[in-house]
């Protein structure tokens, strides 16, 4: 049996802290802690829509995601000093985007924009499943608070949406990868799913060499476990159970 | 029974051309058409490697997408002339680079770096899978060149690699979508894989609403399926089989 | 009597194909081949046109161009990666749409923009030259849509528009300059030019050393014969000799 | 007597906390608070100058600053996106620079750079007078760890920095401002101070009026008292009283 | 006592010129010189205003700021070209329009703006004060041509705005620090004042070492008797006195 | 007979003044008046090359243009703000510098750059022929430089280059277009020859219509009498006649 640099078991999240209302100026935040990875998720309610949804009754809900420059290893050069977001960045925001909108009935949330920022404060690997599962609670505290304004009759969340990784590492299955294993392992994958069990997103990619069918198996099956935990600490974190 | 709009069978791929020698000045180049899409792919050997590389005795391969503008069905505004490439045009470089690199041999390559160009010339739905499987074939070519010149002994390619997408439409699994599925799809996913059958990249993406594990099931099937056949059209371009 | 490397007579053009129909999407569509230089122009009809124009019922014709990364016998860098077009590209570009509005009634067209996009696939000399005498193709052809589509009553072009360009190559004065005269040319000039024998447009640039006034009118002589083979060309093309 | 909208005395600072140790990868790192304005502030080693200083064995001690996007009262669109630093981030970054190399012997820092970030996590005015005073603090703490691992035999500070906002609110004047005093206020000023008295900056801004010479006098006794506390709860955050 | 590079007494200025009518095209326009610095000011004046001010009858006054390539010892990079200004750019050109607008009766100037250009011709120290002096003259030139046209009743300025740098050079105090000064300046500082004497902008920025509060009290004495003469030349230039 | 709107004959140049020694810091400077289009020209000495000279032994002349926001009638965006300088500034500062080297012996010249900034303090027609005229004084001015220290022995200049501009307006060949001529023109073109009537670059372009070979010719007997004079002014102003 293999040993995990954290001594965790292979079916083990790290420790899990969704923690609200840090912010003192956003509609709704989080702080989500997947372990030493720490992300800061604000909701920004706006009041207009982009141009190709104006005039048509729908809402939006996009994400933008940033990384503090000494939030990593060794220091990352800041993205506004060099004037542009990396490929990552691009494609982490996109994914958030896509993962929140997935459970959002932008009919009912009226002709409104709600912008979701994760900053990752600190860095441990799964910065964008923490993003993910810290982003939906912040959006859900935007919801709550445009019902208590009565702005909105309900809110317009079809069901919670978490993520989590899963990797092949020392030839073994492992559920919520960090940093050390992150940056040895064979494969690694990330899940996106809904409280329900449906699949949002997932994305796979071999590192060092190609994986199996029956690899991938064993991902989705530490996936599912995994966001069923990520689901009860946002039900938690929300006051909903 | 669904009709696709093609008219074709469920797991029936669109017809695929591999051209190879389209290009005058690239050391290896292959124009992959996917039914109406057409992607331009050349590969272009550099004598020396980025700065992380530098006197490794290691290689590397990294790839470039673009779209010409009139290659959709209406006009899309220049990257150049923006002054930027949009994030879905990093996520696919970025995707094509990691899946050559998955059955190259780096080591072996020599330090030199070998640029894939991936231009699409016409869009029709699938364009990274078609530029994933063109970009193999002009790699290939111009490791051939590379042998032929004396400077390697062998092609350093451990295997094929290729790539397809299915989706899931008017409740069906099907396979390879063209544009009109595409933008009509419940779920797509797009499957990155070797000729041996190892998966080298997994992305699924519910458009409409979440999918279920069943129905990832089907569409990984449909994809192990149509990747045999685009490795076969691959070794017939190379004149392999 | 010099031998050019092409073993053409000085007075010769290198073989000229205008190829219509080529883009599924595009309202006009043509690769131009001067010999080994290949562009494809398209034209893009958008009904509506720049801030300058609106409400004036006068329509506008404009380009943009660009190389694929491998059309040049080494590998240029694509200009969306490194976030600007070149001077040289800006150059061409107003220099293409320039010609075509030179023979386009602009109150005829109707308020609405047609954009010709030319881009280079493969590069051997005469790139902009080749674009123009395209691009003009292209144009007609989305004109003569317009006019079976009934938008407008007849095609609102006053002549054709083609260009060649010339240079003195050890000594003498040649025609269509390829790649290899092109980087040793003492003098070379490009010409545009309509299908009666007005000049639109004449750039002359001494490469090595100053030209002659005398030189010059030959260079003059020998464009107004090209020009003359390209116009024929163009209408066949165009079905209209 | 004025109310300020705080109920502070008019000589009154927030309450300031410097909290050290808040982040797992940096060499320093501090949070500023000062009331509800909070600031990340981190100290990066870089074992290497910028070219202007190679081999001159000397280091260099730089910053850059930023705000998380929903910093502030309403969403400020990410500089990152937006692909250029504002003139105010600049103008900022550059003082805090300025202050901290005023009391840093470069000299006997070695050949090396520190790069401070300041990182706006929650804004109420004073940015800036924060970020300098946590800074000084990271800083500090970045040089006894160099000094722990035998790097550096002293830490090369030759006094502490801080720094604090005054102003002219309903016609007096009164330390510290935050943000609805800043926005309201008929001048401000910020001041940079040793720990033994000495100027460093000083810049003072009528907002609304001109203001006199003795009003800026009042101001540069508020300001002292302020920085004498601000240098207080820096000794105490560093264990050095 | 020391003697300055120049062999000016400490508190003498450069010989100031300002001489105005010196763009054909202006509204309003002044060259400014303090010594061997001059600033060409161009006063624009648009008939509309930045939208945050549209529809309040307020105008607005703004400021843009650059230095020829060769206008200083050795040549400086065209901003331009490279695409940005610099951070010192930004933080000049916003003090520039701080300064003008604190003299400027937004309302009564009517809704439209006025943007001054400050280009420096030739630099030796000093070009923010100059551009701050000579900006006044071009802004009052075209605040007068306003009152011919008879689209303002009265100009609508409430008072002169002019500005000077002070130093501490080899130990004393001194006025208008030249460049062979300002290099060598162990502390300097901006001074913004208006003709009343109201103090408008202080910047004193430490060099090489901390200074000290009496030392700051000199400069600003040295400061406030040179304001006095640059307004008199104001006055002289406007035909004010 | 026409009456040009300056009251000119047709083969009549504005006064055209060349006044050097403008600048205190660059090695060469000359204003270029042409009436009322007033061009600052600059020549910096670089004693390094770009990568592409490197230890070849061979020198480069290169320019930079740019217009002063007021220098135009209605004031003109400021390129350095805007991020990019336009296609009309690239295409301009190519000719300058192409135009300069036409007669720079570059080996002669020795392993140095000289740039060239050509800024437009004023416009009204003709800056490119204006710009092309000063920079050659400002070359060579600089050049003369270098022969008094020494460091050349011979002006490596191999003939004088200049620039003037004609066109047709209404219906008549006429020299030297001011901007009331230029923005009516039918046709014009600027001409760059040496003092030995050598033609540098010619670039001619229709405006309203295309223009004859014949009216083209009128055009250029017209620059070669321009050039004659321009040359004769640049030899009095460098006191070569």
């Amino acid at each position: 049996m293999i040993m995990r640099p954290s001594g965790r078991a292979p079916d083990q999240l790290r420790t899990v802290i969704l923690e609200t209302g840090v912010s003192r100026h956003a509609e709704g935040s989080c702080i989500a802690k997947f372990g030493d990875t720490h992300v800061l998720c604000t909701a920004s309610v706006e009041e207009k829509v982009p141009p190709f949804l104006r005039n048509t009754g729908k809402g939006w809900v996009t994400a933008e995601y940033g990384m503090l420059p000494r939030s990593t290893h060794t220091r990352t050069d800041r993205e506004a000093a060099k004037g542009k977001q990396s490929g990552r960045t691009h494609e982490i925001q996109r994914l958030i985007g896509r993962s929140l909108r997935s459970v959002t009935d932008l009919a009912a949330m009226g002709e409104r924009q709600i912008k979701i920022d994760c900053d990752v404060l600190q860095a441990d690997g799964g910065t964008r499943t923490a993003s993910i599962t810290g982003a939906f609670v912040a959006l859900h505290l935007a919801f709550q608070r445009l019902v208590r304004l009565e702005l909105l009759k309900a809110i317009p969340l079809t069901d919670h949406v978490a993520a989590i990784s899963c990797g092949i590492y020392e030839g073994v299955a492992v559920l919520d990868l960090d940093y050390p294993e992150d940056s040895n392992a064979q494969a690694d994958a990330n899940f996106v799913m809904t409280g329900t069990g449906g699949i949002v997103e997932i994305q796979g990619t071999a590192e060092e060499r190609p994986f199996s069918r029956t690899q991938f198996l064993e991902l989705t099956d530490l996936a599912e476990a995994g966001i069923r935990q990520l689901v009860e600490a946002q039900k938690k974190a929300l006051g909903l159970s």
